[in-house]
Order: structure tokens, then sequence, then C-alpha cells
């Protein structure tokens, strides 16, 4: 059984503290080898009755960016809707996306129609394809922060419409819009706690049954 | 900026190819300041709009812990008739649960009611309050492992019962069930590869639009 150092322990901690959801980024490409590399961890991820749901789309083409930006744009104007005063205001002031720079962009699906894995483990849970989808991209966003990588988690968007936009399978479905590059600045502080949009709880609470 | 190392990278790689969905655990105790020092994960998870909505339940006794493998047994009695011929019988003998061995047991919940984070980026996608617990949960997988203990994700449970026989509030929605104690075995290989249920994708592929 492999061990790991204590040295090491205090590294991964230090990696989740620092990992952070990237919304501003250089424009600076990024070296194809380091992203794959990064992208490995999805083959290392748990996944329901080992059915690997995940299915990768790079946007890339300007059309495609164009289509997904229009996607965030509008849902983010009908979100603000739902504000009001002071929280509008502040969330105007937010910025939720880093869309327009980020080089590197993945639309993250989960296959809900594979038959890999023969339905093992979501026959109650079904919703169990898409967490295992999940799974995998947090092992990336971690395998890319350890690379010096940001990522950010964009999830105002029509689900619908992005799949349309981009023409994937109809049993596809969208889990995660990810914009990957060189973050412009970084901290272990998440931005939406710094702009005070929201604190973190200081501690954890464990219920008992 | 935190920098990592190349060898933090290679060992990050290789607690991902060497966490396991563990299923056979020892029943020696796991110390509680260990546990309380990987749970410490939860809090460094992303989550939508900073709305930190895990809430953990450990089931601790005989009663709770009596209805939930109830709850796994006739579940899993169901899956077995949705196969025949070979199929079933390699289903009916793979191991699916570690309930009756694993020292500590963790029911992980999502808060579909809270007002943490006022909504933000779940307006389109109310489903990220969930996809923010399993982000949460899979850090602590990586944080447990890396301490050497063993984590198993159940999910052939009915979520509704497991609620009610847990007498959690109704907003909550179960997310996961999780053993966790010290493997009786471990490996690189996930033990439904090596009893031949299934196997695993070698490469990565990635679709551009």
């Amino acid at each position: 059984m492999r061990a790991f150092s204590r040295d090491f322990q205090q590294d991964l901690r230090d990696l989740m503290r620092w990992r952070r959801d990237v919304r501003r980024f250089r424009t600076a490409p990024v070296d194809e080898a380091l992203l794959a590399d990064a992208l490995g961890a999805f083959s290392l991820a748990p996944s329901v009755g080992l059915s690997e749901p995940w299915r990768l789309v790079r946007v890339d083409s300007d059309a495609s960016r164009a289509a997904v930006l229009a996607n965030f744009e509008a849902a983010n104007t009908d979100a603000l809707q739902g504000y009001s005063g002071d929280k509008a205001a502040r969330y105007a002031s937010l910025k939720l996306s880093g869309m327009r720079e980020a080089p590197v962009q993945l639309a993250v699906f989960s296959d809900e129609d594979t038959t890999k894995g023969a339905g093992l483990g979501r026959q109650t849970m079904p919703e169990m394809l898409r967490y295992s989808v999940v799974s995998a991209l947090m092992l990336f966003w971690l395998a890319a922060r350890a690379r010096g990588l940001g990522v950010g988690w964009v999830s105002i968007l029509d689900p619908e419409r992005l799949a349309r936009d981009l023409d994937t399978p109809a049993d596809w479905r969208l889990v995660a819009y990810l914009c990957i590059g060189w973050p412009e600045d970084d901290g272990d502080t998440p931005e939406l706690e710094r702009l005070g949009w929201e604190t973190r709880e200081p501690d954890l609470e464990v219920l008992s049954r």
C-alpha cells in the first residue's frame, strides 16, 4: 500500500487552501502537454459502477465561444433581476466568469445514456452519473492548480441552450463549464469572500444519529 | 502565489491513482483527531456562491446503523432483479458496501434550502448545490487517503427512506453515504475492474467545437 508523508499531507492541505475559483485570467496560452497532463486526472476519478460518464468538449472556435458568452450574459442579466438594492449593486459589480480571457474552455458533460458500468450503483440514485463527473473534474482542478493553472467553474448558463449551441449528443447533460488558464492574481481567500458577498463558516458541524 | 514542486505533482498523481472505493475495512477504530483533520477538507471545498451546503450526519447508533443496512440490502436485492444470467451471478458475488465493518459512517446531505450564498450561481443550474457537496466530499476522500484511511461511497440506497430513518430536516437531500476506516487490502486497480465487472478506458477523449 502506497503511503504518503506528513509533508505531503501538509502540501495537499495547502493545495486545497490555495485552490480558487478563478475568474481573472491572463491571455497567455497554456502548453498543450501541461494541459493534457492535468486532464489525465479525469481518468483517475471514481465513477459509479466504473461508468466513466465524463464527456469533454473543448470550446475553441470563435462562433462557439461567442455563443457560450451570449448564453452567460443572458443568464447573468436574468439572475441580476432576482436581487434588489445593495445586493443588486454588489451582484452587478462581481466578475463571475473569465470567459472573455481564459485561453482554454471546456464544457463537461455527463453521458446519461451510457451502458458502461451496466447500471451498477445508480438504480436508486441516477444522479450518481453526474456526481461521478463532478468527482472527476474536482481531481482535474487540483491537478491543474498543482501546476499553477487556474480553473473557474461557470454555472450561470442555460445548460440546454449550451448543449444545442455546441451540438452535443441528446443524452449528454451539462455538468460544468470550465475556464482554464494562468490566473491574473491569486490568494487563499475566495473572491466572493474578499468582495463581501458571503463568508465561510469557521467550523464544520457534524450531527450524530 | 503558492507554488508546488514537481515531486508534489507526482505524489498527487499517486494519491489519485491509489485512491480506491473501499468496501473491505478492518474494524479497528479511527482516531478522532485524525478523522477531524481529514474532515477539515470539507471547509476548503469550492461551493456555488460560497453557499457551503454540505451537511454531515455521523451514523453511530446501533438502530441507525441497522436501518441504513436494511435500506442497502433492500435496494441491493432490487438491483439484482435487473440483471440476468452471468451478469446476475457476478452482481450477486460483488461486495458493494463496507457497512457491516466500517467503524465510521457518514451520511452527507445537501441543504437545498440554504440562504447562504444568496442564490448566486444556481438560478439556471440548481443542482450546483449538490455538485458543491460532491466537490467537498472528493477533497475529504483525498485527505483521508493521504492519511491511509479508506473511503467507500455507497449509493445503493433509497435516499428518502434514509433521510426518514435518520430524521434529517426536510430540505436536506442525500448526496452520499460514506463508509470510512482502515482498508483491509488496497491496490491501484478498482475492485470492479479486478473482478471483471467493467474496465477503464485507457484514454480520455476530448471533442472540439
